[in-house]
């Protein structure tokens, strides 16, 4: 979430008369994020959260917005699409695809604790199976090809310990077969940013815009790889173990997944790692926006190369 | 080889008259082997080997004569299958599907030096860089469907820890892509008694009949599995790492190939173990065989698995 879109106060009152939201009491940029541009919209009826998306096609935000409220309909805690007053989710401003949803209330937890994780597990897994009933579907645009092909593009701006590394890994990739595992919808960026905490300790979830079908085990590695990591890149063992066996009280690991599972935690730290160096190397023109550190997920991409006997015996 | 469907001199003689052979002078049965029916034929002309097929159809067949023809024509020293009247490679003799190759001179090196290994990985390069020019094909009957099935076929008659085991390399198998290898021919039993070493300690390579179309590096590492091995289990690195680099004098691995490397050295070991359970479970009526040794391919495997780690940095 960012401003690259500004939005007046004007524009946003013009458009509540489209929704039964009542009356626009404020309006405010969020910095945070990288993809969308979003405020928050407090009216006479509550807090909401006003989303345009800079990437996202009009013909593709209906996935994101019937997700939502599928979820939201199956006891999830997450962000709800409010209707227009022609009955649709999405609709249009500036240009850009659009939608408001409930602005959920909490904050996130940046220093987890291991119960924290446990939770973490038992809400993604929860995720997982609720997703199953949905009847929508989107590729993941960050599969293969696109991690192959965007370090191709990334190549020339790279150091040459750089390339080696997402060359290695790339291959490293390619040699492993995803497709002998469970796939449904997952969050696709369940980080600790995008869990909100409310007063009574409940974690509700946001950012629903990397959502996709993929592996299930991948959600995992990403949830791991941000809740359970330190910062020179190595898994924190308990609270990794703790997600996991979260995760498992609602939908216990197959052996595949248990086998692939280093695959999973690099096939994750490696698309962070692409993407941020896609953001450096490639920033979008952005009005208001905090880039991410990169050298994070290297950190941790390594971590997980010099580490893999471990990571395999850990799920074991 | 070994002899499971008896032939009389008499039959020989008569079967010698459709050929451009000469006279019978001896018929030997040999006792090696385990798929086929095997006699060494002398005749007034030279010695030769017959074949008789327990398990190969006839339709299946000329493309292994048509194979060891193509090799031997392009320089690798192989049997060189003989045309009957007929113009064929390939005739019939008590019901099985039969062929008579000019039969090798020398005797196998059971005892290997690094110096016999790299001449070794050079002959397996050659003959898959040969392979490319002949144009039929055969699936490997033993690939990933037979492994699973002869799996479950055997499960009642093994111990648990047989079990346990064949069913967590099942699982590692499937978790690997392999179609991203380079393929062609391979010999597919490169075996230490199918290399015969003439006067002169050239190598001369016997016994096609599970050459089919897979990843050549499969092939690799049958031949690592066998040559380059200790009694133990434990892989003598010195001996591999020639055997490797006489084969890259004439083909370069991929880094594909180097990343999958222990994967295929389990995957070899896997299938010879699984074969060796269904002789020992599943006994042929054999009229004359040496039964080979299951427990040596379960320690290969068990090695290849407790040190994956090193070999995975092996060819890296």
């Amino acid at each position: 979430m960012s401003v690259f879109t500004p939005v007046s106060a004007e524009q946003a009152a013009q458009l509540l008369t489209h929704y039964p939201l009542g009356e626009l009491e404020s309006l405010e940029g969020i910095a945070q994020g990288v993809e969308n541009t979003n405020y928050f919209l407090t009216t006479t009826t509550g807090d909401y959260v006003l989303t345009l998306f800079e990437k996202l096609s009009a013909e593709d935000l209906p996935f994101y917005t019937g997700l939502m409220d599928h979820l939201a309909t199956h006891d999830i805690a997450c962000p709800a699409p409010i209707r227009a007053e022609d009955g649709r989710f999405t609709t249009e401003l500036n240009g850009k695809p659009a939608c408001i949803v409930t602005r959920l209330e909490g904050a996130p937890r940046m220093q987890p604790t291991v119960a924290d994780c446990r939770e973490v597990g038992e809400v993604l897994a929860r995720l997982h199976v609720a997703g199953v009933g949905y009847d929508a579907g989107m590729a993941n645009p960050n599969g293969r090809a696109w991690r192959e092909g965007f370090a191709a593009k990334l190549r020339p701006h790279l150091s040459s310990g750089e390339n080696a590394l997402l060359e290695a890994e790339n291959t490293y990739q390619s040699i492993h077969d995803e497709t002998v595992l469970p796939v449904g919808i997952i969050h696709g960026d369940l980080f600790r940013d995008n869990i909100l905490w409310d007063d009574a300790g409940r974690p509700g979830l946001i950012d629903f815009y990397f959502a996709c079908d993929d592996a299930l085990a991948f959600d995992l590695a990403i949830t791991v790889n941000d809740w359970c990591t330190r910062e020179d890149g190595a898994i924190d063992t308990m609270r990794m173990l703790n997600l996991v066996a979260g995760y498992e009280v609602m939908r216990p690991l197959e052996p595949q997944e248990r086998a692939l599972w280093p695959v999973m935690l690099r096939r994750a730290a490696l698309r962070t790692w692409l993407g941020r160096l896609g953001y450096n190397h490639f920033p979008q023109d952005s009005h208001m926006t905090i880039p991410k550190d990169h050298a994070f997920s290297r950190r941790l991409l390594e971590h997980h190369i010099s580490h893999a006997g471990e990571l395999e015996a850990s799920l074991a």
